[in-house]
């Protein structure tokens, strides 16, 4: 794909990191311009020769930029949005890689001047580790990568910004934001939150003769609670800006664990056994 | 340690299979007895020298042998120990490798006749693989191995068990059938039963357009789920004589992730950065 003239990294992290990174090694931006709070990762950044410019305010992060990355956490977004706005250039794109959509697009699709276009782009490529230091060129190779147009998205755009992450080498897939909150309200935000639960809860139980049990546990615990690690603050945002989704499927869930619950309760084998098998199955569909 | 004249194996798989080979590699049984349903298995293990012998009824197993060790399914020891206890030789050690105690060790004490002693034990290195195909000589290589003495177990006998997983290169600790089975409720059955329920979720839950929503996952929800596919009738084994703790940690589990959904619902956004922080700190001392 040609490659754009002024890329506008808004947030240098894991995400927008790992992104520069690539963009760079793959030639799809003459210039690179870093914007973010701490200023020790732009530097760093810019010795790496990982963006050529750090933009001091948001403004100038703005300016005569075609392309603009938001990457910095999902609240944060919209107000950063109204403040670059009178500053975008005709034809510029703008696009994010944030874990909500539908009410940040709601909310985008306000602010965005007509002369510039939006498009969501959720990759899912994140992991308990956050910031500059855990970025890589390889992040996105073979993640799925989700774009999320409405009606009111340009299709030009569109093409543009999927063109950019499947020359990325992510597996490109469409749905609405509103799909997309739903999906990933079950597949990652429900998997979170219960983590968070089952972690708080086994940190503060104790027995008898020991105040941390978990110090008995084996590989298994530490797999399923690596997720445990992730970073309060993007949470704490993907729970209120995706709360009827989560809030749903934390329903669907309670009602399996109920009937789990009551299995155990009456040592119901037959139960138990067919549940178990189940989740042999699911679990199996997951790795094809 | 001395070795043993004639150890028998009853369940020559995951756990058994791995017991065999590094006792066989370290020295510690003159010969080694494998008896188990899986004939095939048997024969395999014998032609790789792992097993001496093959016994093909269970009291031929236990006949002569100064170590039985039960690595079949918990629910099945009782009964096996039934059927063998006319035919173990005076000061026999009996031991076994099941998941739950306090129900097996009751039963136990009453079976073994006065003249040779039982030893419960749980070495924490099972996984969701399972089969005499995925043992392996290192295991047990710096495993937590819970012993669970009462107070009708041979202090001889116990201190001979130590010895021998200390051999083998576990961390042993020693605790109460009870507090076992309690500690084990938490950090290893909790997190089964909400594993199977979440995988039994998700591959249910159907979006607008999309069958398998599970397709989109990223590694996070591979990770976690790497547990629903342990073996089910191990799993409702464990769930019906582990009940009681098993409740009482569902039910714990269960005020813990009404907090957060409560959090959630009310968009309360310093209950849940709390909430998130504390389980990055409980997750990091899993890790020390």
């Amino acid at each position: 794909m040609n490659p754009f003239h002024r890329v506008s990294i808004i947030g240098v992290g894991l995400l927008g990191g790992s992104l520069a990174k690539v963009m760079r090694k793959l030639g799809l931006a003459k210039s690179i311009i870093g914007y973010g709070r701490n200023k020790e990762t732009l530097y760093k950044a810019k010795n790496l020769n990982i963006i050529d410019d750090i933009a001091h305010d948001i403004q100038s992060a703005a300016k005569d930029a075609d392309l603009i990355v938001f990457c910095s956490p999902v609240q944060t977004i919209g107000q950063l949005a109204v403040e670059i706005s009178p500053h975008i250039k005709s034809g510029c794109l703008l696009t994010d890689v944030g874990s909500t959509k539908e009410e940040l697009i709601l909310e985008m699709e306000k602010i965005i001047p007509d002369k510039a276009s939006f498009v969501g782009v959720h990759p899912i490529a994140g992991s308990e580790m956050s910031g500059f230091q855990a970025s890589s060129i390889t992040l996105y190779d073979g993640a799925h990568c989700i774009v999320t147009p409405t009606d009111k998205t340009d299709p030009s755009a569109l093409k543009k910004i999927i063109e950019l992450w499947e020359t990325i080498g992510a597996k490109v897939s469409s749905m609405s934001p509103k799909e997309h909150d739903f999906i990933f309200g079950a597949i990652s935000h429900l998997p979170h939150v219960l983590i968070f639960a089952l972690m708080n809860t086994l940190g503060s139980l104790k027995s008898e003769n020991h105040d941390q049990i978990t110090y008995f546990a084996g590989s298994g615990l530490r797999d399923i609670t690596r997720i445990a690690s992730s970073e309060p603050v993007m949470w704490r945002d993907i729970c209120t800006s995706n709360k009827d989704s989560i809030l749903y499927c934390l329903d669907r869930f309670q009602e399996t664990l109920n009937l789990l619950r009551s299995g155990i309760e009456q040592k119901n084998e037959l139960l138990l056994t067919e549940q178990f098998k189940n989740a042999n199955k699911h679990r199996l569909n997951l790795l094809l």
